[in-house]
């Protein structure tokens, strides 16, 4: 849902939202939670779907950009190279990269029979975030069952805050995790969407700004036992950001790069320990896995006309943040660290 | 000189200012300008000397970021493979660069006789906005005495706003063009400082932000005949950062690309067409061009102290364009062209 | 005409060339050079036109591939960002890279009357390598007259060796210069061409190989007082490659990235010093300046299909640098040095 | 042992080999195997130690180049970003990374209790190729122990060929797998070492080049029911270059780069379908994970010096590769699929 209208928070935006307000708001695209949630366990994984077909067969073009590389998302490189995503893209924490790996591969292998056969094999795409203050993440508790679980509840409607991968993550000294929020952006007469997601967690304690002001959780939330931690921007932020305008793979790749413009209007300086990697993908330039024809043909926008997108993406990720804040509760987690959710803070 | 403490402008920064506030508050670092003025022709030559010595035989470790490349800087290939800067770092317009790289070729040729003939060729960096909304950019009035000009005048002290490469630069609706600004960071128990400066031509009127607070220029200062262009982000950002803080080549990269954040800050969303490059260069670790030893040594900064460092990079970048549009005055150019300096605009 | 069927070299190809076995093959390419021969003076300049039309309008999709960046090329920052090069490709010598991109602006100038007043600058490319070992590039006597020159001169036959901008290139040792070669790729029942055009200028005496045989210059042509410096790997090699084949920029960029391999094969192994940059354009998907219409159409061939492109792409460089010296004829020039023709050395 | 000196293949190369020809010359490098040989199942794990203490406390300087990215090799990001390696760097088949991935963070967890606690996560280097032409992929039968064992074995004596993560592989019709070699490099009076280990998995039938002459596998070993694929250039090579000169992470990448150089050497044209990637590290400038002291030293070389560790890291990848096809052993895998080994074919 987004940032809610009557929620009081305003960015200065310019573009409006899609109707559900998510990255779902481009057609076809799925999103699913797995949450695992038990003592100093506060982790999961979170599934985005492309669309709902084959993505072997039907690769979505895309890009990305690794706006600060102190990260071990994984298959970044094969991206780059091809210009497409042939998988979902998952998110989980940092030290269950492998597991989640191993079971999107199983899950990719289960749908097509020829891969590592008469084809080549799979490039999936697993992102993380480390939410050590809160989880157990040496615990490694992320199971392929969780895997599953999160691509099977994939679907249009999702929830934000401390859900799935998000459910252990902190940003800028609250409760982060789970974001969303879309832009509807006209070309030649058509309404098309710019949708981002994210796992928020990255920023330093204070730093936050929300439409031009600052929101310090040091004084709205003292914690007289706060993990010392809280003032290092360290973390990280996985953007994804989907849309239905016919872009090809370097445009796509600019897309990415202006997720860093919503970092800066948040309060972040991309701290040196935050991985921030954003994807971008179109479902409107699908590629076959094969094809009987060697040339073949893509849409795309005329780059001077690229400004409302880029502007729509900076829009919807700089609400996504917000929004994956606004919607995430008080967590209590390993060690006993407690981060607040932004709605139970003091803001005077 | 920066901002004025008593501007009433506030930028929430959190790092001090060096005594000048401005770039060659790092030590060695001297910037000039050479103005052209005269009916339609707004338009110069700024040079940034990164010391005072002999640049060819005594580099500086540097890096850059190109943040949109729709932009037409010129040795960038070099610094990017060696990680030195061997040259004056030329700031003019577009359709000067040739002009300004050949006339900055001879000014190093004169300095250095064994170029071309004992040794190699020379790489000097020359970069570049279109002033072409305030300055006739076709005639290319920049003329190799501009170039020896500005070099001549380089000194520790300096101009900023419509002076220099800044005379015909326009940013947000506004009149822009050079401005600088410096942070103090201590380090292990020594005080370094970093600082920056910037031309700024970028932005679309309307979407100036200082300090979380939106500055509409179309309210501030209407212009019933407005140029229709007012409203497109184009144009370009050339930001130059340097620091006596030992770092190499690699951690002056992630520097320069913290720009792009400090771009977030103040209201931009990079533009299609906004050529907007970030150059890092340290004065600690300057390389031979040759040497009778073949191992070297360079100091460098533990990477988990960097975030002070960024911070500072960031608040300095922010600080420089918000100076560049403070100290730039109304000007008037081809095609009757009319910007206003940010001080006569009615800002409610 | 590339290398003679009946020379005697043999390069273990597999594609076979085009009528010219130039890259003029590519329809609509041409090119031209303008030679500078005087005493110690022997440098030039050479053209070419990636079609023959108005090339700011139809701009051609093209990529870059740094190999080693070594080098002062212009232009490569935009053709990367925005896949398109809407300027002839120059070639001439480091030092006057600054001309020769002044003139070719006011080329572009002359025949876009809106560049710089209701629409953008515009973005020239001019590469370069460094032929201080037989020319008086001190000297700077590139003049604006050989840029219009060799444009005029731009046809879709022209000669190779010493001439143009390799009036005063060196290669292993060797006299190099201007070569180039073209490769005829069947795909989806239609024949497609690969040309490219080198400018050689690098490797070390005595590493040439050709067709897995070493040519040691050393042997061949023993020049007792020989400039000492024939036995480093400097100089450098401009590449570009030009094809029909309909291709996106990422593919362009895998194709000119390949370009390294050719370097592998004749024996180089890439020096510190040597400025290798590749570029490719493809005619098949020319972009307008501007358009009614928001979104376009590329078309682009299936990575998987890519493989023959791939190796006539190394042929067809492996051929040029080759016939760059095959062409080229023994050069006498400043500070009495000598390299030899390849055709007047003595093969064992 | 790289090559055998008296195996009769000459590589033409100019450096000498260290005492084992193996990267294990370079001191504190040490490599493992474990190979999993069962019916349809050839594959495995490789491990290679950059030095032999706590890799996570005290890190090797490292960078990488992506020759050509259709791969999936994990870790390459904070590799680029941070210019250290942390890890092992591990090699096994392209659908057990996870596994792999996963069980390489166990074992570095159980070695630094404070990682995920008082100190961020770890970012561990997977590479891989695929082995699905003798290898049952699918089946995914790398388990963790496989990844103790290697880890277990490693030593500064290993095997080449057929062996650990080279088990399966295939590379230009012949059955590849694991290559290794060293050149020594005397630079300011002492004797530095350069090392290559590969894992050749890439090229065509018929295109291997040893030393300028072909070796076409199609008729030194005719397969009457030959699988069709043996005609494509696919499958991969990751390369690892180790040395203990003193180089920066900028220098390094340039070593990484050479890889191509020597892909090119070999008959390779880098095919689509390969993912070829170059990691190259550094035992000289160790980084420690946290200090007391924010600014630290580190040694480099002056890159007018960067020509020999070019030419002794291109000689040690290209006999490398040779190695690993010299020694690797005919195989028949899944479906019935043989590769011969180089030895076992009647090369005239």
């Amino acid at each position: 849902m987004g940032l809610p209208a009557d929620c009081g928070l305003e960015l200065h935006g310019k573009w409006a939202s899609g109707p559900r307000d998510l990255i779902t708001d481009v057609p076809g695209v799925a999103v699913g939670h797995a949450t695992i949630r038990q003592g100093d366990i506060n982790t999961g994984v979170t599934a985005i779907l492309p669309h709902g077909g084959d993505l072997f067969h039907e690769k979505v073009t895309a890009a990305c950009s690794v706006i600060n590389g102190f990260g071990k998302s994984v298959g970044l490189v094969q991206v780059e190279e091809l210009g497409t995503i042939e998988s979902p893209i998952m998110m989980t924490n940092t030290l269950s990269v492998g597991t989640v790996l191993d079971a999107t591969v199983r899950y990719m292998l289960e749908r097509n029979a020829d891969i590592g056969v008469t084809t080549g094999t799979v490039n999936c795409v697993v992102t993380e975030c480390n939410d050590g203050a809160l989880n157990d993440i040496r615990g490694m508790h992320v199971m392929e069952q969780h895997v599953r679980q999160a691509l099977a509840a994939c679907g249009p409607d999702f929830q934000e805050g401390a859900v799935g991968s998000g459910a252990g993550m902190v940003c800028m000294g609250l409760k982060g995790g789970i974001g969303s929020a879309s832009r509807v952006v006209p070309l030649d007469g058509t309404d098309y969407t710019v949708g981002a997601i994210v796992m928020s967690n990255f920023g330093r304690a204070g730093d936050l700004v929300i439409g031009g002001r600052r929101y310090d959780v040091r004084q709205a939330y003292p914690a007289p036992d706060a993990d010392a931690d809280r003032d290092r921007d360290k973390g990280s932020i996985i953007i994804v950001l989907a849309t239905d305008i016919p872009l090809n793979e370097r445009q796509l790749k600019r897309v990415a790069k202006r997720a860093a413009i919503a970092l800066g209007r948040v309060g972040s300086f991309c701290g040196n320990g935050s991985g921030d990697i954003a994807i971008a993908f179109t479902t409107a330039n699908n590629r076959p896995h094969a094809s009987a024809q060697s040339i073949l043909t893509q849409r795309f926008l005329l780059d001077d006309d690229m400004d409302s997108v880029f502007e729509a993406a900076v829009e919807a990720v700089e609400e996504s943040i917000v929004s994956s804040l606004y919607h995430a509760r008080t967590t209590t987690g390993v060690r006993g660290n407690t981060y607040p959710g932004f709605l139970s803070c003091r803001w005077e």
